[in-house]
């Protein structure tokens, strides 16, 4: 089924044809638990917070500084304006969802900042093209301009969507035109070395109608992978340049990057009609989630170069696992499951939303990691509050980074995180994420579909769907069934529908009042990963409803280093604050010599015999670790 | 035991103290085997190699530009003069061991291109100091200026030891002098980013018999750990300046450095009688083999930081394992023989040089591994022979890298590695390693010890030795009984003499003709990883002699990702190329959705049963993997 329809204010990612459509943002208000908490910490605490750090160091100041032509020391590394471009489309969806005088007036100043560092050709960025300054485009393989501008464009779009035009839409416009005029078909055939641009202009084009942004986009699309950035010591595949991007059958390379480039992949797919770009992503997004994801959705493996690495290379000790991979890898799901409908793009969402994006910020929402490991070895120590971090120190959260893309990636997501919460067709409404919400939208020609939703979801499985108003004509009400789950059942008025497969449809009009619960059993349950990724081979992790679980120290009064679990421990679920497992404690003797030893036959290469304490020790949902202070943990737990 | 000698022509490291001597070069002959085809395979190979390429790219170059005084490009990155001072400290002890005229004639013109670059004050370094260059010492983090200079030093002392003089020598204590000034009691406080200098110091210092030397590099030990460097993003454990040298218990951040920093700290502990010290990095070396040393003998986990990791954190796929790490590691271990006579160190030695240092070089001696994986997921592309590449990507072993720290430190490795093969006390001669040698020294006060040791280890464990000369007097004739042995035997003339522990010892007056042979059985062997290392949980490897094996896809005609070992295989030993075990080939099949599926009873956890092929396969040497073109491998075998 494929359906055309034209631009609505909306969230982020409006295609132009696909097989579901986004809601419009006001359609769907959040009303209270997981996600209304959250959503209203980033307003009250991590926007706030972005804002204070880019302030204190000088990251919004270069533009005060680049506006008066004088020479000026830039603050940060080189692309650092694309962190305040994207505190500014987490400000601009904030006022989209929830009108606030005091941020609406911060915002504007913010975009007058900014704005007055534009040169007078529509070129934007504090590091390059002043006389002092590096010449323009000197450096596509490191300077992230395009990557900065495409921020500054996707922050543009946000306004465009909820505001309906601006200072900082004028602003994006004038500089997606200067790209146009520098880097169109007759232009510098060249490609920015971080992947960004081009989801942002197919949205621009999208957003304004302009079909020159959309064109361009496809053009860096097409030209990537032919070789036209310098090699560097990671290989060419670091930025995606190894491959034209409708020839590679998997994601790799630097993950952020990668996952960037191949949403907006999908975009200039949808856009154009080019259904062989589009499997090929397809492609690319089913053997990466096979061979290359974590438990926890992030991915990564790689310190070095930020990177993917080989199939089944997904060692949790060593993870990235970086929070801003994890907001991309949803981007990228996002975009698939509106052109398909297929709801196993809807799962993954799920997963890495509540275990690899929302690891990331303290409870307090003031601190943030960077990297997301599954397995702490050692304590970490607390990083200062007040205190600049390097990101590669990353053993607790910390307040700020010399590098420091995820708290305001985090702070984006949060602001609209309800967009990928339901979506429209021209006959029903579909149901992909849940929670306490009311949707009140039109599908097809003018039915109306009006829900309220109430679920304590990541908690607990009973989603409770209400009529609120009549529909006066049939609606098909999809709701995702978890691939997680089993034995869901479903309750309707009047209506007996059997639950298999991915989806459940009620198809009805719909009266106010009208009920609808899904139940889908949630229960601790235990997970075993694929023979061949190494690093995890004998152990298990529990898992319950879309939480992964972990084990910290702080709970087992020992270090996670020695402890197994016996081979037919079942978790004990007391609820989602108290999933208990059985475990061993092991009195190992440290080695004195190097730590392998002869094995003389099978008995012997069973893990000796050692001393041993049984007890029951709690697991904490993975995303809540490290809240309590340092300690060790794991998710992965070696099976005796 | 303690004994007190004079500085004498020898190999590296004379120390003045130590339960053992090592011997004058000459003392000791290679007459064939593995050692002595590898050293000739260096003198006719790789040294030539190195100096084709430093001319090549304009490393050696730059210190004929920075003579001339005027600007230029210096070429490289700012440590290359260290690749030139490590050729010729090659070159120095190759002559030292096998006079050769051309030779001679390409070391003195390249001293003679070196000492035109020396500044008049002493000073040498041609990144540093000109007018157009960074001022000296302005960068003790990154700048390896010191780092540098210590191997120019340490080439001089090769010259001193092996031929008491000449011009280079003369440079470098000229240099040394500078140091002095700059950095003595009254100097500047402050300490380079890579140690290097502290050894290189105190060998000056027994080679010139000036103590200023010495008490130079007591006080740059003693300034570490005080945080004189400045904070990096990895952390100031990278360079070793997080805890004074006294203070650590494990070796810690970047593997080389802190293995040059632990030699440096043995060399001022045993010149200045500083216990504490001594036993402090005695320590660190128990804790690192025992919990952060791979099979191999390599050290260092991390690609990021170059870095040892965690305790047990040693994953076998993404091992750094740099080469120079674990040269530098036997240099430690070689020192800590010297000092306490313990068997352990020499043990470790026989297991680093077989496997962690000579994988590095491909069988020609024309390419490289700069990092060495102990598991190849993906098989590599052969780097071109005539271009330089860059060291993260070593898929296999290529010509020449960026930085190319490892060609030269494997040369000078080479070129003298019979100064580990045996050392002398005041009552008798003791043998480490074993091989081809002739051994003719003087004991004690004069009594001769004079023997032939014929082997064809690491092939096999038979070694005899037979005196070619009449003693004249008792020596205890000492060998090593290989940590990895077990039944060795020993057989003498008229002697019964037990094996046990980890040395055997036959004091007698030998007379010419008398033959001792040790008997160390070598049969292909299981060896099982520590349960800590949660890497390789459920592997194990095999082992020969003091060989690791690998399994090869060359070989398995299979990729050795989806292979397992029955758990009772035994390995089939029919001598050292013909080390065969039983294998299982699963046609496990591609996952199609994330790689980790809900295990509901323990049955359900074990590998599902899956087609699976059984065949019996050859292993290779660890050493000798990657010879044959692209292929996976692994050491480490998963257990059915």
């Amino acid at each position: 089924m494929t359906i055309t329809h034209t631009t609505v204010a909306a969230g982020p990612v409006v295609p132009s044809t696909g097989a579901l459509r986004p809601l419009p943002l006001g359609d769907l208000r959040l009303t209270g638990g997981y996600w209304a908490d959250w959503q209203q910490r980033n307003a009250d605490t991590v926007i706030r917070h972005c804002e204070t750090w880019m302030e204190r160091i000088g990251w919004t100041g270069n533009f005060d500084a680049a506006a008066t032509g004088e020479p000026f020391d830039h603050a940060g590394i080189e692309f650092v304006d694309s962190e305040v471009y994207k505190l500014l489309e987490a400000m601009a969806w904030q006022l989209g969802v929830q009108p606030d005088d005091d941020l609406a007036e911060r915002y504007d100043r913010l975009v007058e900042r900014v704005a007055g560092a534009q040169d007078a050709d529509g070129y934007l960025h504090t590091s390059f093209g002043r006389p002092w300054q590096r010449p323009r485009w000197s450096d596509m393989e490191w300077g992230h301009e395009l990557y900065s501008m495409g921020h500054l464009i996707q922050a543009a779009v946000a306004r465009l969507r909820t505001a309906g035009g601006g200072r900082l839409v004028d602003v994006a416009v004038r500089l997606a035109d200067h790209l146009v005029e520098v880097f169109g078909t007759d232009g510098r055939e060249a490609v920015c070395g971080h992947p960004e641009i081009e989801p942002a202009l197919v949205e621009l084009g999208r957003a304004t109608g302009d079909r020159r942004y959309v064109d361009l986009a496809r053009t860096f699309v097409d030209r990537r992978g032919h070789g036209l950035l310098a090699p560097i010591e990671y290989g060419q595949e670091y930025f995606q340049d190894d491959v034209p991007v409708r020839d590679a059958d998997v994601l790799r390379g630097h993950a952020v990057r990668a996952l960037y480039l191949a949403a907006g992949a999908v975009d200039v797919a949808v856009e154009t009609g080019d259904a062989d770009l589009l499997r090929a992503v397809e492609t690319q997004w089913a053997n990466t989630v096979a061979k290359r994801t974590y438990l926890t959705g992030a991915m990564g493996a790689h310190h070095q170069d930020e990177a993917f690495g080989a199939d089944f290379e997904l060692p949790p000790d060593r993870e990235y696992g970086e929070t801003c991979a994890a907001i991309a890898s949803n981007m990228l799901s996002w975009r698939l499951l509106l052109e398909t409908g297929e709801s196993k793009y809807a799962d993954l969402i799920e997963r890495t939303l509540y275990n690899a994006v929302m690891v990331a910020p303290r409870e307090d929402g003031r601190a943030f990691f960077y990297a997301n490991t599954m397995h702490q070895r050692v304590e970490g120590t607390v990083p200062p509050e007040d205190e600049v971090v390097r990101r590669a120190l990353s053993s607790l959260r910390a307040p700020w980074f010399e590098v420091s893309c995820c708290p305001t990636n985090l702070s984006r997501t949060l602001a609209n995180v309800q967009s990928v919460f339901a979506t429209v067709s021209d006959d029903g409404l579909q149901l992909h994420q849940y929670g306490d919400y009311e949707v009140d939208t039109v599908v097809g020609d003018g039915t109306r579909a009006a829900f309220s939703v109430r679920s304590d979801w990541p908690y607990s499985g009973t989603v409770e769907v209400v009529a609120t108003a009549d529909s006066k004509g049939p609606v098909a009400l999809r709701l995702r069934v978890p691939c997680w789950s089993s034995g869901a059942t479903l309750d309707v008025v009047d209506q007996a529908v059997p639950v298999e497969g991915d989806t459940v449809t009620v198809t009805r009009s719909f009266t106010a009042g009208d009920r609808v619960v899904l139940d889908v059993p949630v229960r601790a349950r235990v997970t075993v990963p694929d023979v061949r990724i190494d690093a995890v081979r004998g152990t298990v992790a529990v898992e319950r409803g879309p939480l992964v679980y972990a084990l910290e120290s702080t709970d087992l009064g020992a270090d996670v280093r020695d402890v197994t679990v016996p081979a037919d421990a079942e978790p004990v679920d007391g609820g989602s604050d108290d999933v208990r497992i059985a475990v061993r404690v092991h009195a190992v003797p440290e080695p004195t010599s190097l730590p392998y030893r002869e094995g003389a036959g099978p008995a012997d290469r069973a893990s000796s015999a050692q001393p041993a304490e049984s007890r029951t020790v709690r697991l904490v949902p993975y995303a809540s670790w490290g809240n309590r202070g340092p300690s060790t943990m794991r998710v992965f737990i070696p099976v005796e």
